[in-house]
């Protein structure tokens, strides 16, 4: 017989999302729910999940084990946010204020806004205070469930920076209980110094700066910004394949602000996922679907950024697509980092049903981010990363109250309201 | 010199949204903004808002006043939500995954779910029950700041079940430190036992319920929900001209799911506001700005309706309409209570700047209720309700934290985080 020490216990449903990573189609929707269910734990790793009343005839319940009465409740895996950048300095609450106004994203980079002036500030800023300003921001994540998080680089641009950023993401990952995955972007935008000269900066991102960071093993994931104005398909696929050679992994910002071809180089390197896809089309979803990569779809951002549509969920799952949700959490558009915000927008914005955005935002996001061994379900084995919602699973879409009565994660409870 | 009892001092900006009532057109935007300012009030009623250093000179303040130390944050008035549906019994959450696997509001209504099922439960539950129902949803409404509530009967369907209600909406009026104004929304729905007999239905409303309601000076307001499948625009306008005989002011459900004819009918009878508007054209806007129509827009409603549309918010502050922002909070889609995302989705959703979206959430809601000469603004002689708010304005239209550090009403501490 199994010994537990951590137990949430008598849950009115335990929504598992057990099984085969990742969902796709008709099978996205697949909860693996139990109804007047039990989890246990012991370890930090799950030892049992299923009806309450099996509990006690499976698994040897220590005397001071940790045990949460869900009565009332509902248990959903530890949300996993697959696609924010968290570690940066500097503000732009007034750019809001202009997009508000009617600037568009591109206008305000022109007018220096934007990324490049996350840049400047995160340049200007030293290690410590990133994590100081990022542990913030992850304390934030956490309350709301989060207890997987891809963090990626990006506002350095220099190697110096850039090798900084991760360095932060490391520290952070060491010290906070929400687990990071460090994605390394240095090919987030063209630095100012690079303007007009864009193929050197690529040279140098695929000649020094990859190089660089894997061998230092700061980053497990090699992202690219394939958009107008930043990357063209050619130089992702350059990026992208580079990194794979030096053992990072592809994923990309793919068609957020037009039809941009990121996601047919999401199929041609064998990305494992393609983010935002706001302005994909049938063809390249086709092309997706073929090469399984996964679709990362961050509809706080389109909402943010007032692009006036989401990306094609529904079509997507139909093409037999897997769909993550992410939040995009960053300076510029990425002004919530809920995961709760993102399922609620899915269903109400993008036609997912709750179903399927709840298997988006927990297994499918795991499995973007090859985690689906260890987290993204609730199942024998993984790691005890939950969250005990208040009532049933549509307290998730009620903006304005936070559901979330607990949030465990390796089995500790770090957030109890 | 004046003596105050309770100060909010030193905020990095007040936004007094003071002025002449309603605001519109470019007018809207105007929110009368103090940096570095001071707000002073005594027994609940403001007496001094202006530059901090001037409040020495113009107020004594008295020495065990309270006072709310409002450095690093925003002051804006209390929020005046003015379209809810705040009372009633029942649970209709599993209409909510109906909703989301792709059922529409009308097939909902057709299989006996939508309004006729919070009918039922609503004329089975006790007025202290509905109280008690009501008071939980009032307590979360004042934690996002909201002050002063509209709230509408419209659960009954009979005499007796709506003058429960509304008798319901008197006592929670006492009771809360949110101040409620009460309307009579008989012609809510059609209730089954008239089902294809609406005319009856309509004659009862006019010459039953309406007298009595005026009679017990239960309400401020009669409302009607023209659309198809509720009420004509013929009989939505008898309603309204029988309340308006009766000294109930006339409001509308207008052009929500389609362009039913409602916002003429708003013109027409002369109506403070005409909510809803998903659908409005620009005659019928014209009409509104012409008549003095308030448009009351919520757009959590369409965002949990699927409706794919907003209100056309721009055209109709271009056409010279105030506009005034709601929740709709009710036990349908109105899944969110919270006045700062309904500011969210009215900046980011509709095209409002947070100026505009302020305003509209504030002194022109206030307006919209003909409550513009005691809240709505921080101005000397009005209620003091205020909220003040973390950081700058943007902390408004940050989705997951809440940005309310305190909520004040009549000079009192209600809501401190």
């Amino acid at each position: 017989m199994l010994n537990a020490d951590f137990v949430i216990d008598r849950a009115d449903l335990v929504a598992t999302c057990a099984g085969p990573a990742p969902r796709r189609g008709r099978d996205q929707c697949n909860l693996g729910a139990i109804r007047g269910g039990s989890v246990a734990a012991r370890d930090g790793r799950i030892v049992f999940v299923g009806p309450a009343d099996a509990l006690g005839r499976q698994v040897a319940v220590e005397p001071d084990a940790v045990r949460l009465d869900a009565r009332g409740c509902t248990v959903v895996p530890g949300f996993v946010d697959p696609h924010t950048h968290l570690v940066y300095a500097g503000d732009r609450r007034d750019e809001l204020q202009q997009r508000l106004a009617g600037a568009t994203y591109a206008e305000i980079a022109a007018a220096g806004g934007g990324i490049a002036r996350t840049v400047a500030a995160t340049r200007a800023a030293s290690e410590d205070e990133l994590v100081r300003l990022a542990r913030t921001r992850l304390d934030e994540m956490a309350a709301w469930g989060t207890t997987t998080c891809e963090v990626k680089s990006g506002y350095g641009l220099t190697l110096e920076s850039e090798l900084a950023q991760l360095h932060a993401i490391r520290r952070l990952d060491a010290e906070h209980p929400v687990d990071l995955v460090p994605t390394f972007l240095g090919a987030h935008d063209v630095p100012p110094e690079y303007r007009g000269r864009s193929d050197d900066y690529v040279a140098l991102v695929v000649h020094e700066m990859i190089p660089k960071v894997a061998e230092a093993r700061l980053a497990e994931w090699c992202d690219v910004f394939c958009e107008e104005g930043a990357f063209t398909p050619e130089q992702s696929a350059a990026i992208l394949r580079a990194g794979a050679r030096a053992g990072l992994k592809p994923r990309i910002h793919a068609d957020e602000l037009a039809a941009s071809g990121g996601a047919r180089v999401a199929a041609e390197v064998g990305a494992r996922s393609a983010d935002h896809l706001v302005f994909v089309d049938e063809g390249a979803a086709e092309a997706l679907a073929a090469a399984g990569v996964c679709a990362v779809l961050l509809p706080i951002a389109a909402l943010y950024l007032k692009l006036g549509r989401y990306a094609p969920a529904r079509m997507l799952i139909d093409r037999g697509v897997p769909v993550a949700l992410g939040t995009d959490s960053n300076p510029g558009a990425g002004l919530s980092s809920s995961m709760p915000f993102a399922i609620t927008l899915a269903c109400f914005a993008m036609g997912m049903t709750l179903e399927e955005a709840l298997v988006a935002a927990t297994l499918n996001a795991a499995w973007s981010l090859d985690r689906a061994e260890a987290v993204g379900s609730l199942e024998a084995g993984k790691l005890m990363d939950a969250v005990v919602l208040d009532g049933d699973l549509t307290s998730l879409i009620r903006v304005g109250r936070s559901p979330v009565r607990a949030v465990v994660t390796k089995g500790r409870l770090v957030v109890s309201g």
